[in-house]
């Protein structure tokens, strides 16, 4: 039956990732362990790195699962739906998110390794603005890459203030601005 | 001859402010020991800690210097200005930064302290907004304090791209934008 052993392992690879977010978000990605990430899935090390060559690889996947979903969201609701979408992110997210910037630093080949994943995302930004200009929504007046630009620094503007803490106190009225700028400015009530 | 001796303090206040931002940025908090603090401006411990109490009080007489060079540019200029200046920041207070960002997640009193910081450039920002809006130039539909937040956001973002080493390829497009965003729509030819 080589269909139910690919759910199971698909399921078990689900479960892998779901407790080593849990582990890098509460320890960083150093003081992540083998031992801890052991006791955090209840697996031993060989099951665990049957399915990941290692612990940087483990990372790298959970970073590029956040990417490809965040993929999907622009690509059906834009990059603003995403800005929205991070009231509702756990501190398991936000902690892997901070643990990326941190590596990004450090590492220059994990720094090389996530640009190339965060391409998937700017190319679904870019091809969402194109068609959203196609449909008159987006402004016309201003090149895509920049709006994706603007998008992308706002994103990590919030991401920053979220993950140290540091409200954004009318971040619902700062997304409905950050919405408008991209805007066709004739499709704008002001 | 008191003047003298009080430039002379300030002039040696001055000094170990930029020798302990070398050290913060290159060993981080943690890794700037008294020991390393010592060798960086080439005083004991006694001629640094007669200035500063501690090695925090140090750390946070940097971030306080930024904070007050940062409100004094948004009076003049606008938290946009501060944004544009951030290509020409170097090493040392990109990395004061990313300690400052790691110390308010880990350090609650600290968070609390930098806060207060920070609330000067927050009220430098919306002053200035307030005033060029009474000059006509910041649009009116939009309340202050959102514009005010709108701006720290993307700022948040830039400084935040920069210490990961992610460039923002069009920044100068990205800036304009967003001062377009605040500004009066009737004053910006489209």
């Amino acid at each position: 039956m080589p269909k139910v052993t690919e759910d199971q392992l698909a399921a078990r690879r689900g479960a892998i990732l779901d407790a080593a977010r849990r582990a890098f978000a509460r320890h960083g990605y150093e003081g992540a362990t083998v031992k801890v990430l052991e006791a955090e899935t209840g697996l031993s090390r060989g099951a665990i790195f049957h399915h990941f060559r290692d612990k940087e690889a483990l990372f790298l996947a959970l970073a590029e699962d956040d990417a490809a979903r965040t993929a999907a969201t622009v690509a059906e609701y834009g990059l603003v739906q995403v800005m929205r979408d991070l009231r509702e992110k756990d501190a398991g997210w936000l902690g892997v998110q901070l643990e990326v910037r941190r590596k990004l630093r450090t590492d220059p080949e994990f720094a090389e390794r996530w640009a190339e994943r965060q391409q998937q995302v700017r190319a679904a930004t870019e091809e969402r603005l194109v068609r959203q200009r196609e449909a008159g929504v987006v402004r016309t007046d201003i090149p895509v890459p920049i709006l994706a630009d603007f998008l992308r620094l706002v994103l990590d503007g919030l991401v920053s203030s979220r993950a140290t803490g540091m409200p954004v106190d009318h971040l619902d009225g700062v997304l409905d601005l950050v919405e408008d700028a991209v805007r066709t400015p004739s499709t704008v009530v002001r």
